[in-house]
C-alpha cells in the first residue's frame, strides 16, 4: 500500500474518524487504513460508534491523492493523526513496508510508524439495512439539540438514550432522566415504522461529525445498529435495548397559568439568582401576580437575592413555584427563540417551557417543594 | 459606606484584585474594599502576594462613582465579583448597613450579601522602603519571561524563585532548577544596591497585573518586602529568604562548536521529533556536521523519526548531542528572535541557546547522554 496524499484533507479524514479510535480492546486505539484507487476510507470505532471517513481521489476535479497502490493496514490513531498534524508541507507521502512499518514522508521529515495488519481489525457491518429514513439535516440537528441534554447521564442504560420513534406522518424525538422531559416532533411521512433508543453520546457525535456540505442525513434504522449516512462519511451506532419508558400522555395541557417571558432576559436573571441558591443546589422560586413576576433565592451563610422582570406577561393568580435553574435554562437554550411560553397547572405540578409560537417543541420540568 | 460605581470599572478592579484572594486563612477568601473620597481600594491577598487595585473617583474628567459615604468592609471575593459580573446595568449601587450586609442593587436586581469587619483583615504593610528601582515596563516583562520559566517548579523554595541583583551599572535576572538556567541582564544604574529572591508564581503574576497604560514599574525592595507599583495597582510580594547558588561563573566560553539555526524551522522540527521521544521522555538527538544537521528520535514501540534541517549554519567537527525538547523549545521561544545561536563544548558538556544579535539573554542547558 502506498500513495502521495494532500495533507489537509488526510488530516481531517484523521481527525474525524480519530474521535472515537479507542477502547479496552487494544485494536481500537488505531485506525484502519483502506486504500482503493478512487478512495480512502478511514475508520475509527470505540466498539459502540464507528466513524468511516472517506476521502475521495478527485474533489472538483483536483486530486487529492496520487501514486497509488491498494491496500490496507491499521495505525495507531493517536500518534498518526499527531505526525500528520505537526506536518507542515502540503503533501505527505505514506508506504508500508512489509506489512510492519509505514513510511511517512515529505521534504523535511522521516518518520518510520510500526503498523498492525488490517485483518487483526474488528469485523464492521456497513450494510444499509431496516427502514431508510432521509431527513433534513437542519431537522435532525435541531431534535437532537432540543432533547438529548434531557437524558441522564448516570441512570440505567435506557434513560441515557433519546428515544426515536415514527408514525405515518411524524418522527418524535424523546429524552427524560425522570425529572425533566424533552420531546420534538418532526413532520415526516413514511409507510414504514420504527422505534431506536440510541445512547445520547453516540447520537451527539453524529450531530457534531455532520459538515457543513451536508444537506441531508440517510439513516437505516434497523435491529442490530443504526447507519447515519453523509457525505464522505459513514456512521454505525449500536443501538440500546429494553423497554422506553411510556411518555405518550404525560405532558399536560389545559394550563391554569401562563407565563410569557423575554429569553435573553430570563436567562441572565436565572444566571445571577442561582449565585445564591447554595443551600438547596440550583433551586430558585419564582413568584408570578399579574402585576409583578420575581425570581429569588437565599442561602443562609451568604445572604439573598431578587430578580424583578421587565419584560413579561402573566394569566392567571398568584403563584409560588420552585425549581431548579439548570432544568429551566437548559430547556429554553434548547427552543433557540425569543418569546417563551411557561404553562403551570400549580405549585407541585410539572409545567411545560415551550417556544410561544412553535408547538413541535415541549420541554416539561418537575417542581421542586418551595420552603 | 456606600457608593454608586460604573460597573466595568469596578468588575476590573475586582477580577484584578480576587486573583489571588484565597488561603488557608478564611479572612483571606474576602475582598477589603476602603472607600475614600477620592478613589475606591479593592484587596486581595493569599498571604505571598497581595494586590491593591485602585479606582480613582475621576478618570479623563469623567466620575467612576457618586454618592459616596466612605468606609472600610470585607466582602468574600468570589461571590461580589460574581455578581458584579452577571449584572448588566452600567452602574451598580452598593451599601453597606450595620456593617453585616451589603445591598447591592441596579434596576433589576436586588443581592444582600452577607459582610465581614474591615478590622478582621489581615494588616498589610505598603510603605515604600528599601532600595527604589524605576525600571522600563517591557524591559521588566522581557526579563521575567525570558527567565522565570526555568524556575524549579518542586525542588527547594530557593530553586522555585528567580534571582534578582544589581551592580552599578546592570541588573540580573537568573533563574535554575539544576538542568538549566536563564540569565538576563538590563543595564540600570544605581547607587545601591540589593539582592533578593521573588518566587516565580509571585513575580509571574505582576508580569499578568502589568496593564497597557502602565509604561514603568516602580519596585521597592527591602528586606521584608518587594512592593511594585503601577497605575492604579500596587503588589507586595513576600521575599524568599535563603542562599541562591553561585552562578556567576556558570556559563562556558569559547565554544568549539557553533550552530546557527532558524527559529521557527528548528521549533516546529522539535515539535514533530518529540513524538517519538516516548522510550526517553522528551529527549532527542542532534547530529551536526558541516553538510548536514539531523534531529532524530526512537521508540522501541512506536517507531522512529528523523528531521533534516533546511536552514542553518555549523562550524565545527562532526558532534552528537542529545537534550530535553523542553527545554530548548522553552529556551528558544524566550529569546522571541528568528536567528538563535546553539553553542557547544562537547558531547557531555552544558551548552547555550542566545540571540545571535544579543548577548544580554543566555539559556544554559544540560545535555544527557547519547545511547
Amino acid at each position: 500500500m502506498k500513495l502521495t496524499i494532500d495533507r489537509n484533507e488526510l488530516l481531517k479524514a484523521l481527525l474525524n474518524s480519530s474521535k472515537v479510535a479507542r477502547g479496552t480492546d487494544q485494536v481500537l486505539n488505531n485506525l484502519k487504513l483502506d486504500l482503493f484507487e478512487d478512495k480512502l476510507e478511514v475508520t475509527g470505532s470505540n466498539g459502540e460508534l464507528t466513524i468511516k471517513t472517506i476521502v475521495p481521489r478527485y474533489k472538483n476535479d483536483r486530486a487529492l491523492f496520487r501514486d497509488v497502490l491498494p491496500g490496507s493496514i491499521l495505525l495507531n490513531a493517536k500518534m498518526f493523526t499527531e505526525v500528520i498534524r505537526r506536518m507542515d508541507d502540503n503533501e505527505v507521502s505514506i508506504s508500508i513496508e512489509d506489512n510492519s512499518i509505514a513510511k511517512i514522508r515529505n521534504t523535511k521529515s522521516m518518520f518510520n510508524l510500526n503498523v498492525t495488519r488490517a485483518e487483526e481489525y474488528r469485523e464492521l457491518d456497513f450494510s444499509e439495512e431496516g427502514v431508510h429514513i432521509a431527513l433534513n439535516k437542519n431537522d435532525f440537528v435541531d431534535a437532537i439539540n432540543q432533547t438529548s441534554f434531557a437524558c441522564s447521564i448516570k441512570a440505567r442504560a435506557i434513560l441515557q438514550c433519546v428515544n426515536i420513534e415514527n408514525d405515518e406522518e411524524k418522527i418524535t424525538f424523546v429524552a427524560t432522566d425522570g425529572s425533566r422531559l424533552a420531546k420534538k416532533v418532526v413532520p415526516y411521512q413514511s409507510e414504514e415504522r420504527f422505534i431506536v433508543n440510541i445512547n445520547q453520546k453516540n447520537i451527539n457525535e453524529v450531530v457534531h461529525t455532520l459538515s457543513e456540505d451536508d444537506e441531508t442525513i440517510d439513516m437505516f434504522i434497523s435491529d442490530r445498529k443504526v447507519l447515519f449516512k453523509m457525505i464522505n462519511c459513514v456512521i454505525i451506532s449500536t443501538i440500546t435495548t429494553g423497554e422506553y419508558p411510556n411518555t405518550r400522555n404525560i405532558i399536560p395541557h389545559n394550563f391554569d397559568f401562563r407565563l410569557e417571558v423575554n429569553s435573553d432576559e430570563f436567562l441572565k436573571a436565572l444566571d445571577r439568582i442561582v449565585l445564591l441558591s447554595i443551600d438547596r443546589e440550583n433551586i430558585v422560586k419564582l413568584t408570578m401576580t399579574e402585576d409583578e413576576v420575581v425570581l429569588s433565592s437565599k442561602s443562609q451563610e451568604i445572604g439573598d437575592a431578587k430578580e424583578v422582570l421587565q419584560l413579561f406577561k402573566y394569566n392567571g393568580g398568584r403563584l409560588e413555584i420552585s425549581f431548579n435553574v439548570n432544568y429551566v435554562s437548559q430547556a429554553i437554550k434548547a427552543l433557540k427563540c425569543q418569546d417563551i411560553l411557561l404553562s403551570f397547572l400549580g405549585e407541585m405540578k410539572p409545567f411545560t417551557v415551550t417556544n410561544k409560537n412553535d408547538e413541535n417543541c415541549v420541554q416539561l420540568i418537575t417542581p421542586v417543594r418551595t420552603y
